[in-house]
């Protein structure tokens, strides 16, 4: 199947498949059902084999799935085998937070450098590396070729640092700047983090 | 309909129709659509008018909504008219960007404490609270009944810092310790943030 045809649902569902793969796997367990992953996942067990039949055939009718085979080819579709170079826009608390939490070789990414435009900040190692000033960015880029960048800068900010990254080559955006980026649909990609979100799931669910 | 008979999928798309209204609203546009809401929000129009359908009937066959009406009533809905009672616990560089950017009145909550277990942070200012030391906990939730924490600690002392808080009436976590809480499904609610199945996804749609 195309990619570009697959529903925005399924690709959500994506990582926590894999995630939930990875837990099985690490507590040995070498079979799975798409029953298991519904009961756990909370989606029904035939929305999981159709989810999983826009990639391909995977298990076995009467088998089910293996564990690690079944996570490996889903790491393969999700892009986490890649290296992707990728820069951290802003080194505010929430930059830090990226930098320090965030395991990017395990997303398909490889950090390679952290910016600010504040000089207080430059120089400060985060996550083991020396904040860059925004001015050195240009040459950063043309040396380094990040394709990825997290902003994580004010909302006032994000359109046009956005666009001058991508005037330097940034490709895609995981943006936690509480903007809706205007960007070329067709060739920049544009995660929006709405944390907001996750808190509203909670209210509902606390009434 | 039942509350609890409606779907996760479901309960997961009314904070981006909620943020999408208030968006419109903000703009000052009076009337709106499920083809429209389809249009940005890249689900089916007709996945729109069914979600709705589990909560009552909005809108008008050849009208379409009223952006202010339908905004209120799934603020309603999701629970934002609250003013929940909620403490941080974490005060960490992800507890300051919590208490930092997160605007908790607007999603059902007020924040009326924070807590570490680090004497160096204590008493420093944070949002305005001074970081309270986790000894205070007990004392403070018997006075000011906290019923939601945020989990902004090492994954480590999240599941028996969890018990505490239950023990001392939290109904409700915005767990952010990557680590999946074992509580009574019954009466806590827990809600995850997986930043990194923002990240998987980014990783997808860059391929």
């Amino acid at each position: 199947m195309q990619k570009n045809s697959i529903s925005e649902s399924v690709i959500r569902r994506l990582p926590k498949y894999y995630r939930f793969l990875s837990a099985l796997e690490r507590k040995g367990q070498e079979r799975t059902s798409s029953g298991e992953l519904a009961g756990h996942l909370g989606f029904t067990a035939s929305q999981i084999r159709q989810d999983l039949g826009c990639f391909g055939e995977f298990g076995q009718q009467g088998y089910g799935y293996n564990v690690t085979a079944l996570k490996k080819q889903l790491k393969a579709i999700i892009g986490l085998d890649e290296k992707r170079p990728a820069i951290i826009v802003g080194a505010g608390n929430l930059g830090r937070v990226i930098a320090a939490n965030i395991d990017f070789p395990s997303f398909g990414f490889c950090l390679s450098g952290i910016f600010d435009i504040d000089r207080k900040i430059c120089g400060k190692e985060i996550a083991g590396f020396a904040v860059r000033h925004m001015e050195d960015l240009t040459e950063f880029c043309r040396e380094n070729s990040p394709v990825v960048a997290a902003l994580c800068i004010p909302e006032e900010a994000a359109q046009k640092t956005a666009e001058q990254l991508i005037s330097l080559g940034i490709k895609g955006f995981w943006n936690f700047s509480h903007c809706d980026l205007t960007a070329d649909k067709d060739s920049i990609i544009v995660e929006n983090v709405h944390l907001g979100d996750s808190l509203m799931t909670l209210s509902y669910r606390m009434q």
